[in-house]
């Protein structure tokens, strides 16, 4: 595998198009997110094709696998990248007793375009599945929190050329940015973060996530699955992300801008300057 | 059916969290956007779930069925909507003929999350098709763009209560504003629109659309797949959008903001004040 440490290759391209304004039309050249598709495979098995940004693939197979709970990090034994005709093939290969307990009873075939972490149930109910339950984790002050959120944006590479990609960004405790992935695809974003994460041996239960995206329900079930309790955004949550982060002991924070943040659950870890003990709501 | 040109019911609700800013720490009670499980079937048959917002089940059931080509508008008999204990269901009734060519073949069975249109296939070649040409469509001015960005903005109830969820709009050549539906998946958002506007009668040779989230290469399919010439978008588009939508004769404009906007295809159909002929990129 290559060095998840390493910064991502650039995935962007040139175009050029007409800026239109009060009449006026002007050439421009802009650069844009490409998206490829990412064909998964388990032990040489076709599993899920993904619509995303074709870097940092490696991390992104090793995250689905973890947080789509195929398999432990433990049970890969190899990623191996490979370029094909119509887009990129990542064959995850498993140690052999953990090939037999791959969850393919449930087998998902399917294609997941550009935001979609997911798939292959037939029922409402297998739709939200029961959550993780998250450890103590650390805790953390305003203070981390905003600067990670400084480090999440410094690290968007491919968002400030293109303004069309998501990010996410691993934090320790003190809110020292160590990782950030981009993908056009807020759930890819995530899962590579997680997969880098994984491969640089760093530890879930001191760390927390940071997201440029709004937090859908899905975006809670992986940082749980990845064993991390404390998952903020700058954007929205929805209110099932809301309900499933109470549910796995998470604190989650959002709408995180320079001026502050808002905590809709678990706020015993946010520490420092809370005055008074504030009621569960 | 019900009415499509009705306004959609505003699914948000209220939640209690903690605003923290400079050290205080602030009670405040926000409305969120709920994300349900819908699940679509053909005749009785489960075909996929998506997660979304749970309002404009048929719009977005008769949307799916439409840009998914699963069927034709025309081959939609009924379409049955009901609650269920784990999210709601809908079930798309097609005419006998049409349910024997259903292309169920490539049969899809999975989730889809929020944000996700999507599934099912395995291969990378399946993963991007081949677009539809769109027809010749409008031709509009730089005002109608301009025109309804504005009734798009408007028509946001539940995004501005919210700020979590997408937006489409369906304008006439002139701009106006005639239908805006909303999704916490920009995928579900442009479903129902193109739903609603098939059940309202609207004649897509004459209409553009307007979405608020970035361009995948899926909003172009599903807009292609509606006969839909003119996509614009708030946000930016990626290379695939964009060499999908040359492709099918469509014109993309993107970061169409309140001073101007980009043309990335198919200026031809935007007319008046553009000085000489532009070449093609």
């Amino acid at each position: 595998m290559s060095d998840p440490t390493a910064p991502s290759p650039v995935q962007a391209r040139p175009a050029d198009f007409w800026r239109r304004a009060d009449g006026s039309v002007e050439a421009i050249t802009r650069d844009l997110a490409d998206e490829t598709a990412i064909g998964l495979s388990y032990d040489s098995r076709p599993y899920v094709v993904v619509m995303g940004t074709g870097a940092d693939v490696e991390d992104l197979a090793v995250g689905f696998t973890v947080t789509e709970r195929i398999a432990a990090y433990a049970d890969i034994a190899r990623v191996t990248v490979s370029a094909a005709k119509q887009g990129l093939l990542a064959d995850v290969l498993l140690i052999p007793a953990a090939g037999r307990a791959l969850n393919l009873a449930r087998r998902r075939t399917l294609e997941a375009r550009s935001s979609c972490g997911l798939c292959g149930v037939e029922s409402l109910g297998e739709a939200v599945r029961p959550i993780a339950m998250v450890g103590q984790g650390p805790q953390v002050t305003r203070e981390a929190i905003q600067a990670a959120l400084a480090g999440l944006e410094a690290g968007q590479i491919l968002g400030r050329r293109t303004r069309a990609t998501h990010a996410a960004a691993w934090a320790d405790r003190s809110g020292a940015v160590i990782l950030v992935r981009e993908d056009v695809g807020r759930h890819n974003a995530l899962d590579k973060l997680i997969g880098a994460a994984l491969r640089a041996g760093l530890d879930p239960s001191n760390a927390f996530i940071l997201v440029t995206s709004r937090l859908s329900y899905e975006m809670v079930d992986k940082t749980a699955a990845a064993g991390v309790a404390i998952l903020a955004a700058v954007s929205a949550p929805t209110a099932l992300a809301i309900r499933q982060a109470r549910d796995a002991g998470m604190t989650l924070i959002a709408l995180a801008r320079d001026d502050g943040h808002a905590v809709f659950t678990g706020p015993e870890r946010i520490v420092e300057r809370i005055v008074g003990r504030l009621a569960a709501p």
